[in-house]
């Protein structure tokens, strides 16, 4: 089966935002053995969503278009997807239903142009949207299907994971099993990681090796094909470990989730606590913990200590030794993470200062330095690291650091 | 003048990278008033790219195509330009002398697929590189101009910059402005908004009025070209003056940066501090705070208080209070204002506490409600909020609720 990708919106051809749904519709594709040859972008356009729209439906099986489903007259994809099939737009009574009563729930004022997102395509049906009001569309006619789902990636990921790839596996012609697995690794670099691999990842068909770099997260995702789930996992689990004899000791789980999901899990299988001290990274520590639902089962608070004298006032940092070493010192970490452990009564304090930029640096304390240090009840460490990133960048790569610091203090009394 | 942009690479359709290549060079067009209908994406197939640069050439005054340059046999955009216009491949004997300098002066071994990429279609000529091997290629014929460049951002962006955008602009017809302005707005969702200025938005030429959405946020961005900078701003200034008056008590700012920005803006005019008290927000309102560079001269620091002594032992927050009203309650949030600006000596102290999701509903406090807060010197005032989205989002919602409190506090005392 080979499906192709339509993104639109004059946003992305204005390079206002990026079309990470593109992305990660590609990913789910491609992790099910759909093969895509063309992906192609369009302003807010009738007329050229539609010709790019039959275009499409005559060298692909399968289209999934995203964005241009909502409320404005800007929004062009139902009327594309009609007259691309030369069908009418008709209401769907159940949705316009739906519509009036999440806007009459929610005590909101409904105006008649909410009502667009209830019209379908003559014979097509609505997707349901379980994270907003703007359902998707389906059109299945010709032996194509066409799936139009919305621009708003977290409504978009749910609508392509629970309605089109179930719909287009279903139609695949045989029931092929595909299944990937996620090595996640840290303390090491992407350069560094690929070449101890490079003959795994070379030359590779299936299962393929493929490479991920996030901000701070090395992956390396493993894809198999195969006739039964038996076949694919046993040949998913070989190259993991052929991975795991040269990488082993950077891999720090296997999953799809994110290492503060890790550090949640492990802290609440042990009943142990966690707090947090930040300067540098302002509270992106805490909000990457809390991300995690149920980490209140393991998490009690944080002081985000950005001025000096909440570092001594609230977290009990010397004065004496802010005025000695400065507030950016691995003594100040580790002040800071004893001070919130103490005051939180948690099991770990965690701590993170540095200068995170564009300003605030000198030749002795440059920007992108941070010290993080973690806090345990008979003891303390500290680690010194240098970014050389943006603002933002230094702190994910900080909360990053702090947060591998926890996962070595457990995996060291595991 | 209208541009297309292809982008070549199997490792985009798999969606092993997201291509942020394409956002960056819309951008550059933008800004210089060439416009862009289309942008296709391909893998590493010739007959594809060699099809698809024939339709973008039918529709397109210039092709900028980015990968496909490099040394392997999947590297196929130069064949496919020489195959688009019928033209051979021949190869430039001073850039044949570059590569081979290249790799003895680092001592690296030269293999002869690394020629390959001093070959050029007859008639066209090669872009330089400054940032590694790969030269770029530039074909003019019939009227129409085929740029290549490699697909590794940094030195895409430098050839986009010092060799692509120079030629375009040359070729311009006449010097052509253009300049966008953004209207952010609070409190309206964009159904309501796109109704208020259905007139405004519908069949715009020059200027365009595009809505955007994101988190929280509701924006218009004003786009206008003409052929003076004074020409241009004035025509953007009446559809600004025209917004106004249908939506002008929900602008709170105008400019590209986001609410926390303006935020700190105001209060390091007023020469005013800021302190938070986190429940259900979990460090994020801190987070987006510290985002923005010079935070540090209005912003104290933040309590993260998840746990419920945490907001008795650090906040201050009576116990008698949390057991009778609930974590989750208007008067709690009130005293974590209250208690985190006594605490931080800040001149206001803002809270959020709240059900993030999934878990820890109840009929009488249902996931999604929020509380918060802001106090001042001399008073403090809470809001009840309901959000309907998931965990993250519901987080977002409310740090977007809270910054707007204090927004309308200090516009309250301006």
């Amino acid at each position: 089966m080979v499906a192709e990708i339509m993104s639109v919106g004059t946003e992305l051809l204005l390079g206002q935002i990026t079309d990470t749904n593109a992305t990660y519709i590609s990913q789910r594709l491609a992790a099910h053995g759909v093969d895509v040859y063309y992906r192609t972008t369009f302003g807010d356009n009738l007329e050229r969503v539609t010709e790019g729209l039959r275009l499409a439906l005559s060298r692909a099986d399968a289209v999934i278009i995203t964005g241009g489903l909502g409320p404005t007259t800007d929004d062009v994809t139902r009327e594309a997807i009609a007259a691309a099939f030369g069908r009418e737009l008709v209401m769907d009574e159940s949705a316009r239903a739906h519509i009036e009563r999440f806007f009459a729930a929610r005590g909101y004022a409904m105006t008649s142009s909410n009502l667009k997102q209830a019209l379908v395509p003559q014979g097509g049906e609505l997707i349901a949207n379980p994270k907003g009001t703007a359902p998707g569309v389906l059109v299945e006619a010709d032996g194509k299907l066409v799936f139009a789902v919305p621009g708003v990636p977290r409504e978009m990921q749910a609508m392509v994971d629970e309605a089109v790839i179930p719909r287009l596996v279903a139609a695949l012609p045989k029931s092929l099993v595909i299944r990937s697995r996620v090595i996640r690794l840290a303390g090491i670099g992407e350069s560094a990681m690929a070449k101890k691999v490079e003959d795994i990842l070379v030359g590779q068909a299936n299962p393929t090796v493929a490479p991920l770099v996030g901000r701070g997260d090395v992956i390396l995702r493993i894809t198999a094909k195969g006739e039964s789930e038996h076949e694919v996992e046993r040949s998913i689990t070989d190259v993991e470990s052929r991975i795991r004899e040269r990488l082993g000791e950077y891999i720090y789980a296997v999953g799809e989730e994110p290492l503060e999901y890790w550090l949640v899990q492990a802290l609440t299988e042990r009943k142990e606590t966690l707090s947090i001290a930040e300067s540098c990274t302002g509270g992106l520590v805490s909000d990457r913990i809390t991300n995690v639902s149920g980490s209140s089962a393991c998490y009690l608070g944080s002081v985000v200590s950005y001025d000096n004298e909440v570092k001594a006032t609230v977290l009990g940092v010397s004065r004496d030794l802010l005025a000695a070493r400065g507030a950016v010192s691995a003594e100040v970490a580790e002040a800071m993470a004893t001070g919130v452990r103490r005051l939180c009564g948690s099991t770990y304090g965690l701590a993170a200062t540095g200068i995170a930029g564009p300003a605030g640096g000198s030749p002795e304390k440059p920007v992108g330095l941070v010290y993080t240090a973690v806090a345990w009840p008979d003891g303390v460490e500290s680690a010194e690291h240098r970014f050389h990133m943006d603002r933002l960048d230094n702190k994910q790569r900080a909360s990053q650091a702090v947060l591998l610091m926890l996962h070595h203090r457990l995996r060291r009394t595991a």
